[in-house]
């Protein structure tokens, strides 16, 4: 596929036809896009883009040509900067629009936001949005691939894809494996789309945390749900959530304070057992829902999440640009 | 000279004397620094660019190795996004500087920016600003081809350029085209540039609106003027303009409501006739000035103008670069 | 090294194993990083690449398929912007991140934003940050080589190399120089990093300001003192520091008032002799510290600081990441 865009970059100044558009046109707005193979193929993508990372020049010619175009109508440095890298290692061209200082400040709407950029043709956009569906919305009024970076606090797919990666990098496998996600589950939806894709992947999934931070109905996704913090003992995973304070309405008390939250559910030492792996999406509230001694201790994963979420996100551009199951390995490494 | 361009950006690594710089430097300040034949050219090279677009990957090399830089005193990202993609597309370096959080804070006079810029030596500024002649202040102090892209109420050329190519692809012609220009001309430099550019081609316009949005004396422009909506129906485009609240000053009782405004001058299906094209520059109010039915509908062109938007200014971008009239199907589609 | 580099970008799809990472890795984290060779050696660059910026088409090739991460904590768009270029100059991949807007607004600290940053595997950091010693943190916990873009009053050493070339190239020689800085050194970390230069190359420095802005002690870093304005008459160079309005806490009355302080400390042509040359690093307060006639007049290299800041940054990022002294001249010239 490398090739393929190549030659079609450079037929692109050589006045042959128009190419037929890739078809189908793929997206991925939720973890319920994809099967158990599309996860497969898109860890095996990432395994093989994270080799040629280790190399010294990092840049990878797959989407030379191409754009990608980052709509973020939150703030998420962290999200963005790693689509952008994403895009800028494969020598796709990026552009960012953030809702401040954009046309939406002058009152304009999503759908015409979208039916704006659109005009663009993009090769893919990123959204992230406070409303559950933006990312549905801008699929149906845009030809480009599109890529949910979060939507409300319903889906973050690559954030699950990120951690079942660092999941098997560490551990060796997903199948069988035990994962406890402790803490802010209701506001959360790097929860709710990890525990979709641990699903997928034949996990299994405890839910620890306050009742009051507990959707209700959530045990109806296949998992189990405790509000007792011994829980974590039996996991291999332990993946602690973000205290979204900034989500927690003021006088919805949903825990009594900060303090309390760390005192009965914050991940120590003490409550974790030898050869458990700690996780965390970040970034961390540190002191609150995890121990700083854990967060920098060997057990922690929270940086690997990181290069991991560069390397995924390269691994589902490159997989969406390139139209389908491909043999990456030799695209990749063989010229 | 897609060609030319090439071989200058491999000679750049090989040694030898500096090249003459390109005579005469060319800007694009105003509708006035065009005559008919640029406009042809200009809209040539679009249209050729534009089918370069239908392709699959759309980036194209013309100005690889040069700079951009995109200077904007007042915020617009559609704008801001249209000129940047634009240069991306054609392979050029681009940077963007924005008042906000940059020297100007620290009190730097437009003149001072400009002269620190020059030192940079981009090949183009492109430059938005509140005040009128801000863009000659930077062409007159730097080396760079400088494009207008907003200076106050006076001239945004590149708007009048993708309007007329928009009416031209709808429309097949421009000569003898009748357009009514509705709403707040007062306020409008897109009014003004487009008024300009319509005379130039041989075009007839009609200004429509309230006589407190008409300016003194607009009439001298060569354009008849009515405040009888009505007058619309015998124009074969209906380009209809934004209330530009935020520049109407409080107390300046221009329109006496929005709601009357609406009722009295917006842009509704029952006000047109079959056969007539809407436009609009952008962002609407949508139900002030124009009735979101007639935006939906299909006698819009509004989202199209934004992808003319996006082809103009890469043709602008060429044409400067490229030093004059070129063979430019020939260089763009055969290597 | 420009060769060399192609060739490793190129083989970074064709499937060999791993380079070894450059050895050892180097930063510039103060002047006092560098020894005179050193300097001697990054002005020599600086010259070779100035000599390719006078061609049409500026971009280098030297640096393709390498990551920039700038990363400012205090807004300065001229020494970000400058960095930025300097590195796409040089066909470097750039990505700024700065602390409005960013994980750091989560209360994130440095060490943990240095520790995601590192996931990414920049090959150069660029930092600004009001904390001393912010730039060695992220040396201590990243594999990127790290350029220190100003860290509280301590050190800017760009801006003394760049300061360093202006000079050299004006007037021949730094060697017995003798260079009068003006104003207010106490909040200075360009006067810091300057005297530091001046004294490696062999250049003399008197500093000249009231006492109230003059650090106590600062004669121990081996320049003169003098509460007089009249001893700038004997130097090469007068080099006049900007008034940092913004650091001066209200109410410590280092100055009388800014009209006292220009009447007394400005810079006027009537304090100036023939042939002394003035600088400046910018932005200026016109009318306080230095005279607007003078900050225009053929004396002042303000302008070429600018255009030397450009070169010199890109000169320190060559030579970073090529890893040591090269021929440097036959490599940018001849392909």
């Amino acid at each position: 596929m490398t090739e393929t865009v190549h030659l079609r970059a450079a037929e692109a100044v050589q006045g042959d036809p128009p190419l037929p558009p890739p078809s189908p046109r793929r997206h991925l707005l939720g973890v319920s896009d994809l099967d158990r193979d599309d996860i497969e193929r898109l860890l095996g993508t990432a395994a093989t883009i994270a080799r040629s990372l280790d190399r010294e020049v990092k840049k990878l010619p797959a989407l030379r040509g191409r754009l990608v175009l980052n709509l973020f109508y939150e703030s998420s440095t962290r999200t963005l900067s790693s689509f952008d890298l994403a895009a800028k290692r494969l020598s796709a061209d990026t552009m960012a629009l953030r809702s401040s200082g954009s046309s939406v400040d002058k009152g304009e709407s999503l759908k015409d936001t979208a039916l704006t950029l659109a005009e663009y043709d993009p090769d893919v956009i990123v959204i992230r949005h406070p409303h559950i569906g933006a990312p549905q919305l801008v699929a149906a009024v845009t030809r480009a691939h599109v890529v949910n970076a979060g939507d409300g606090k319903h889906q973050h797919p690559t954030q699950a894809l990120l951690d079942l990666y660092t999941m098997r990098e560490s551990l060796g496998r997903l199948d069988g494996l035990h994962v406890a996600i402790v803490g802010d589950v209701l506001h959360s939806r790097v929860a709710r789309s990890l525990i979709e894709a641990l699903d997928l992947v034949g996990a299994r999934t405890t839910l620890v945390g306050p009742p009051t931070l507990m959707p209700r109905g959530i045990e109806q996704m296949g998992c189990e749900v405790s509000s007792d913090i011994g829980a974590i003992a039996t996991a291999d995973v332990v993946y602690v959530l973000r205290m979204q304070r900034e989500r927690m309405l003021a006088g919805a008390a949903y825990v009594p304070s900060l303090r309390e939250y760390a005192a009965e559910w914050g991940v120590t030492a003490a409550r974790l057992r030898p050869g458990q792996i700690v996780m965390h999406p970040g970034p961390m509230n540190r002191g609150v829902e995890i121990d700083p001694r854990v967060a920098d201790s060997d057990v922690s994963l929270i940086t690997e999440q990181v290069r991991s979420g560069l390397i995924v996100r390269m691994a589902v551009l490159y997989d969406l640009l390139a139209g389908g199951p491909v043999d990456v390995a030799r695209e990749l490494e063989v010229a």
